[in-house]
C-alpha cells in the first residue's frame, strides 16, 4: 500500500461497521479516497475520471440520509470504483476510447442503479482498456510493476475504493487482482445483469467484483445479483446470501481439485511451485484432476466467440472513426472480422461440452484449484500476460475467485483461482473463505 | 379432396365427438387413414413412414384404454401426421436425406411425447425437404399441382390425418398449407418446445401445425404448448386456452391492417386480387399500413441467419456423406458457409429494429392481413415458390396463420395470412375465426 493507513484501507465490513456507528462519517471517506488519489500516482491513473468534489457531497449526502433513516442499505457509505464500461448517470464514459470524449450518459446501468439502492458513494470511473478489450494500460516507469489493466482494482489495490465492480470478457479482473494482491471474484454468468453496459463480446462479457477480503467481494456481489428484463442472459432465481454463505463454515470439510489444465508450461516457475504448494497444504482434502483431452482446443472456441462478437459490436465504432482504433486492436479485430458464421456458431456450441466434462471434475469437489494468471506482475510489462488461466472459465460461465495468498520472494503477489459450477456461487465463496483461514492458519 | 368422404375428412372436433361418444373407434380411424394411403398416390407421398398395422394397432390400443378410462386427452384417437424432422420413437426418421435411412430414434420428441399422452393416434411420418430445408419435393407428373413442401399438410389435405405438425424455417408450412387448401398455425417463436426435433436454424424454427379448420389448429396447438427445460428457447408462461379462445366472439369487432409488403409485386396478379377483395369486404374494418423503409432489407437479414445456421447444423452430415447432398443443396449451404460472424450477429440483431417497427402497425390491429405466398400451386412446379411472404414472420417470431379463402377460378386454393403480436395466439386465432366466418357468410 502507498501511503498511511487512510479509511478506505479498513476492511469494507469494518469501515461499514464505523459508518453505522457514527464512529465515521461518508464525508470523511470520500475525502480519505481523494487523498489517495491526489497523493498516489497509481491511484489517480486508475481513474478515467475522478471528481473529488464530487464524491464528497455524495459523502454528505449519504450522511444526512442516515441521519433520517440510519441506513439506507448494506452499502451505505461505502466508496465503490465503477469500471468505465458500466455507465453511472452524468458521469462522463470514455471506454477507454479517446473520441468517446465528453459522452455523459442519462442513464445509470442497472448496476449502479442497484449500488445507488444500496447507498454506496460512487468513487469515480476507473480506466478500462482501449473500448474494453484493446491493449493493456502499461505504466511508462519500467521500474515499477505496471498499473494492472482494470483501474478497479488497482483503485481498491491502492486504498482509492473500498470496492470496485468491473467487466471482464476473458478473467482481466482475475489477472488484474492476481497481480495487484487483491480478491476478485467473477460470479456465474448472467448472475448480474449488463443493462447500461458496453457490449464487447456478450456470450462471455460478466460482470465482475474485487475488494481486498472474501467478504468484501460477497456484500458488493450480493447487492447486484438478480434478474433485469433488459438482459435475456439473467434468469429470476432467488436471490443469494452470498456474504452469510461467504461467512459460514462448511458443512464437511471441503475437498479442491487441482487442476493444471492444457497451458500449465505456460505458468512461470513461481506460479507453478506456489499452486503445488497449496495443494501439498491442503494434503489428503486436494486432489490431482485431468481436464479431458477435448478441453486442448478450449481456448480456440472462447477466442473465437470473443473476437467474432468484438468485431460486430465494434464494427460501428471503426467505421465512424477511422484510424482512432490502435494498431494492436485493428489487428485483433480483423482476425475476428475473418471469423465465419459456420465456425462461430461451432464455437458456441463447444460450450456444452466442454461444460459437461467440467463437470465431471466439479462433481468431485467443492471447487477447483488452479492458477490465476501466467505469473506475477513485472517491471515495466503489463500484468495482462496471456488469458490462458482465464479465457476457459469465462467461456463455461463458471464462477471464479481469485485470492491473494501467495507472494514472490520479493513481494510480488500472486492469487490462487478457485472455480466452481455454474449457480453454486455461494459454495464457491465459502470454499474460498474456508481456504483463506486454512492458509494463513497454515505455514503455507 | 380425392377419394369419398371418410372418417379422417371430418373436422377434428366433430371427429373426437364421435369417438367420444362411441360413434366411431379409433381402430376403425387408422383403418380409413390406411386406405386413403393405399388409394391415393399423393397422400401415400406425402409419407416418408407409414405401417397401417401399426396405426391400427395404436388404434386398438387406444380404444381399449378409452374403455377403461374413458378420455386420455384432448386429443384421443384422432391421427396426427407428424413431420420427419420430429423423433418420434421407434420409427424411422430419415429427414429427406437418403443417407440416414435405418435411423430409429429411441426417444420421443417433446412434440410426440404431448401427443402421446393427449392420447393423440401417430398416424406416420411425413416427407420433408432434403434435411429441412432442401429443394421441395415435387411431382414427376406435370399434368398435376406437386405435391406440397410439407408432407403432413398432404396428409391433412388427402385425409390421411385429421392433424399434422410440422417444423418451418422460413413459412414453408404456410406456404403449402396456401396451396393445399388447409389451415395452417406456426405460433410465437418459442411457444413449442423443439426438444427431439432435428434442427435447420435454430434462430427460426419454429413446430406449427395444420388441419382442415382453425378449430383444428388450436386444438392441436393447445397440446403442444408449453415450455421445455431442454429447449432454451421456450419460457414458462400460462397455458393459453387456444381452441376456447378461437371459438369465442371477440370482445370488440376486429381491425384488420392490409400490409403489402416491399414484395407485393412478387405475388401474382390473382393472390393481389384475392386480398385485395377480402380488405374490400371488411370495408372499415381494415385499412392499409407501410411497412418502414428499414424492412425492404428484412429478407436479407433473415436469409442470412438461416443460411448462416443451416451451414452450422448440415456441415458434420455434408463432410460425412460427400457426394450425398443434391447440388441445389449445396449451393446453398456454401452461401451459408461463406457468411461472416459479424454479419451473422448484425443481422440477428436487426429483428429487435424490425419488432420495433411491426409493432407499431400491430398496436393498432387485431391482426395483419397479408399473401400467405406468392401464388397457388401451378402444374409441375413445386408451390414452394419464394419465401417473401413468409421468411419475415418467421424471422421476427410472430404467430401466422393462413386460411384456405380464396382461390382461382379453376378451383385451386390461395391462403389468407394473418399475423399477430409475439405472445398473443389466442388473439390471433380469435380474429382467424372471425375473418373466416365474415368471408364464408359473406360474399368475397
Amino acid at each position: 500500500m502507498a501511503a498511511r493507513s487512510s479509511l478506505t484501507d479498513l476492511p469494507p465490513l469494518v469501515l461499514r461497521e464505523r459508518l453505522a456507528g457514527g464512529a465515521a462519517r461518508s464525508a470523511e471517506v470520500a475525502d480519505a479516497a481523494a487523498a489517495r488519489v491526489e497523493s498516489d500516482p497509481a491511484a489517480a491513473a486508475a481513474f478515467a475520471w475522478f471528481d473529488a468534489d464530487f464524491a464528497r457531497r455524495q459523502g454528505v449526502h449519504l450522511d444526512t440520509q442516515r441521519g433520517r433513516l440510519r441506513s439506507i442499505g448494506a452499502l451505505h457509505g461505502l466508496p465503490v470504483a465503477v469500471d468505465d464500461m458500466i455507465d453511472a448517470a452524468r458521469m462522463p464514459a470514455i471506454a477507454g476510447f479517446a473520441p468517446f470524449a465528453g459522452r455523459v450518459p442519462e442513464a445509470d446501468s442497472a448496476i449502479v442503479e442497484r449500488l445507488r439502492s444500496a447507498g454506496a458513494l460512487i468513487a469515480g470511473k476507473t480506466a478500462v482498456r482501449e473500448l474494453g478489450i484493446g491493449p493493456a494500460i502499461t505504466s511508462t516507469d519500467t521500474d515499477a510493476p505496471a498499473t494492472a489493466i482494470d483501474g478497479c482494482v488497482t483503485a481498491v489495490a491502492r486504498g482509492a475504493a473500498s470496492l470496485g465492480v468491473g467487466m471482464s470478457g476473458d478473467g482481466a479482473l482475475i489477472r488484474s487482482a492476481s497481480a495487484s494482491g487483491v480478491t476478485a471474484y467473477t460470479p456465474t454468468f448472467g448472475a448480474i445483469p449488463r443493462r447500461g453496459v458496453r457490449d464487447v463480446a456478450p456470450s462471455l462479457d460478466v460482470p465482475g467484483v474485487c475488494a481486498r477480503s472474501i467478504s468484501g467481494v460477497a456484500l458488493l456481489a450480493e447487492c447486484l445479483f438478480g434478474n433485469d428484463l433488459a438482459d435475456p442472459s439473467t434468469e429470476a432465481t432467488p436471490h443469494p446470501q452470498l456474504l452469510a454463505q461467504a461467512g459460514m463454515t462448511p458443512p464437511v470439510v471441503p475437498t479442491l481439485a487441482i487442476v493444471r489444465t492444457p497451458w500449465w508450461d505456460r505458468a512461470d516457475p513461481l506460479t507453478q511451485e506456489g499452486i503445488g504448494e497449496v495443494a501439498a497444504e491442503l494434503g489428503e482434502r486436494c486432489f490431482d484432476a485431468d481436464l479431458p483431452e477435448i478441453f486442448a482446443d478450449g481456448l480456440i472456441h472462447a477466442e473465437r466467440v470473443r473476437l467474432a462478437e468484438a468485431a460486430k459490436n465494434l464494427f460501428g465504432t471503426r467505421q465512424r472513426y477511422p484510424g482512432a482504433v490502435s494498431a494492436e486492436l485493428t489487428a485483433l479485430l480483423e482476425q475476428g472480422d475473418a471469423i465465419l458464421a459456420r465456425d462461430y456458431l461451432a464455437a458456441l456450441d463447444w460450450r456444452a461440452v466442454l461444460y459437461a466434462g467440467l463437470e465431471a471434475v466439479l462433481s468431485r469437489c467443492d471447487a477447483i484449484l488452479t492458477p490465476a494468471a501466467i505469473g506475477p506482475a513485472r517491471p515495466g510489462v503489463a500484468p495482462e500476460g496471456e488469458n490462458v488461466f482465464n479465457a476457459l472459465w469465462t467461456f463455461l460461465g463458471v464462477p471464479c475467485v481469485t485470492l491473494p495468498l501467495l507472494e514472490t520472494p520479493d513481494g510480488q503477489p500472486i492469487g490462487v483461482q478457485l472455480v466452481g459450477r455454474r449457480g453454486e456461487d455461494g459454495r464457491l465463496l465459502r470454499t474460498a473463505h474456508w481456504l483463506e483461514t486454512q492458509l494463513t492458519n497454515g505455514s503455507a
